[in-house]
């Protein structure tokens, strides 16, 4: 691959093509998508491991970050991804923007648009937001969070991180436990392991559990301790305190001795399990400090390949060229 | 021109050449210089519509952005400038800044400046703030906007626009309607646009239209809706919401009656006439979407141009070569 | 050296190395470290003279900063340095962290780490928190001021700029007036100067000295007026407002009038004294403005050297080459 030489810009054969100009959700990615990118993102990983790491494949290009939450791995992450590609990132976030001062949000987009961005990356509390951008913008869309409904690009990094380990995805039995009901990180990897062959079980208190979550083909599992023994991989997913006060969940003391990943439980995991964590981890409620630091964790690796799938994604949508 | 070549840092002939090292406000700049720095931006407008929009030009020079009140499109369009022509930038807030702690400010600019750094723009609530800065610095000091006094990129941009879409400036009928007392842009394009041979027109409440205004050498309308059919261009300044409180404007509802610009209103004005507006709008107030949004409207065109007449200002100020 | 010419990576011969993959104190580095890190900055700050003010010594390499205080002239600092060596350079703040969310110190650097940067410079309020980064790090680190620790990237640039400016350092009598206890800059001048054989003196109101400061081998001047007489190199310290409600100091007028350094007091000075101030100044506080802008003071001079020992020593931790 000619994106793989520090020393000039690639100039070689097309990857055989990216169909997506936008990155919205998991739902409209197919399983050859996927394995595109995944492909592509282990070549970008190469690159993060060079001493020189950084290719000049989207100099002049003009990546844009559009952060309506706060966020600081994935943000950092596309931004070191988008400049290890040596294209140029600014960011901005609401507290600076002028979405403070009641511009509509397509508004404050097209201002961005009318600077002639190639990519903006856009994080926002509203389900569809990125959707709606990507019908009015020219430039290409990638969704980093929307609300509780998508985060594809964790997705594509935690499908990453265990083809990487596993060798393989299609059969495995994924087990997601936690507060499934608000996770755009749940529902975006159902999506995912489910079209890339695995088979997926969720496990959380039936107050975070979406009613009718069957109709997504995945099987729900009545107790953690049921459920581990199954699992060759196991995400647990972080728990949001503010839940409590919404009568959601238990103490947290409670919830920890219920539905967290404790040394004890992983016992009855089986000998090659994963552990996965999206981070950034509460550490004695839903995953355990021997756990989390133990042979069995990925969660590091995650944050690796983040980086590897977001260079990924920048460069195929931007024509893979 | 040396500059538009990708392919290595501009060594062919000078401009003619900037008399400025430092761009303050409209007063000091001649009508040549204006033309030269809308020259200058078309050509710069060139490079972000290329696939790598990207010059070296201004590698290796460090371009400083200070601002004491917030901003994003004025910030974010300077930062883009400064990276498409390959320089590096960097971004001082009052949030962040040393200022907070009491020191003054010529201190702080002091000590940016002792960092070497080839251009300081500032964005500041007062009033000469940049001319002052000028006075004490060895960088070029651009006027991202001081006070209630100048905004002279603002009005270069709204000059490259209306020259760009009518081809002319000479003989135009400019009307600019709002809240005249308290805006620098309305005061930098009225000088601007008189420099290039524009009639000025200024429309708005009583109370806020500066006493004396008539020696500035514009003709103040009695109404809007008297005004607009004489006009070759519009441009409706954004309405501070906060000036309510200051019992200097009626309720939003009124004033967008009395002063906004809607579809019916509009039907009055000329066939070929321009809608501009600085941003953020308050749709509904004094601006009608179906307005904003309506074929008539450059205000996007205003933001790209944005971009333009700053790469051109940051070249030229560096000695255009 | 191979790294002065901005034509292309260095592939020069080594300066004769580095011990040090960290810098986290002025105790830990020699005498000979400390002059090769002055001699390496020199040529450093004669990069930062040129016209193309930037070499491609550090391209894909990545710099992260991580402030949990907030700064501006210590990060703009690092970064400008970053930016001078072409080497990619990111941003975190606590504000903007994860770290607000719970997760531990820990948590945070190692996902930092996995994004795989090769310096992290680190400000934190607690003493010691780079050296524990240090130890759990494949990045070198670098700190930017722990707590009441240390801050030994400032000690290095007070070094070159009393060096650059005396020609010498051996044999000078350095005096550090103000708040001795509460302050990093004082530990680490204190250990910087002493270790390069200069004399340090230390002087402030009894609240602020630190029980057993005879011990670190300085003397205690009764009075400032005692000792200005005898001193090379005169450092103000910048009193933090915040004492005066712990009842650490008098109020700020009386402060000045037994602490503060004016021109009547500097006529007890020797004829080439130097007056130091890491900034911000409180102007009329801790330092008349008629000193702080008078001949004597070096005060910028600081801050262009701060630029240029940070450049070296990026270059110095990352190798050298």
């Amino acid at each position: 691959m000619s994106f793989l030489t520090a020393s000039g810009p690639s100039n070689g054969g097309r990857m055989g093509g990216m169909r997506h100009k936008h990155i919205l959700d998991m739902a409209s990615l197919s399983d050859a998508d996927i394995r595109m990118i995944l492909d592509t993102a282990v070549r970008m990983k190469e690159i993060s491991r060079r001493p020189i790491k950084k290719v000049p494949t989207l100099r002049g290009k003009t990546v844009v970050q559009f952060f309506y939450e706060p966020s600081t791995r994935t943000k950092s992450s596309f931004d070191l991804a988008a400049k290890r590609l040596s294209a140029d990132s600014l960011s901005f976030s609401k507290a600076t923007s002028s979405a403070v001062k009641g511009e509509t949000l397509l508004d404050t987009v097209q201002n961005i648009e009318a600077m002639q961005p190639d990519v903006i990356i856009i994080r926002h509390g509203s389900a569809g937001a990125p959707h709606f951008l990507a019908h009015h913008c020219e430039a290409s869309v990638i969704n980093a969070g929307d609300g509780m409904h998508a985060h594809p690009t964790q997705a594509l990094l935690d499908l990453m991180t265990v083809r990487e380990k596993m060798g393989r995805l299609r059969g495995l039995d994924l087990l997601i436990v936690g507060d499934i009901a608000h996770s755009r990180v749940a529902r975006s990897n159902i999506v995912g392991f489910q079209k890339m062959g695995a088979h997926v079980t969720v496990c959380g208190p039936p107050t975070m559990m979406p009613i009718g979550i069957e109709q997504m083909g995945v099987k729900v599992a009545p107790s953690l301790d049921d459920a581990i023994g199954g699992a060759d991989v196991i995400m647990m997913l972080r728990i949001q305190k503010e839940r409590q006060a919404q009568f959601l969940m238990p103490d947290e003391r409670e919830y920890a001795a219920v539905f967290g990943l404790n040394l004890e439980r992983l016992q009855k995991a089986s000998d090659d399990v994963l552990i996965m964590h999206p981070g950034p981890m509460n550490r004695g409620v839903e995953i355990a400090p021997e756990v989390a630091d133990g042979p069995y964790a990925v969660i590091l690796e995650q944050v690796t390949n983040g980086v590897a799938v977001r260079m990924a994604l920048l460069y195929l949508v931007l024509g893979g060229k």
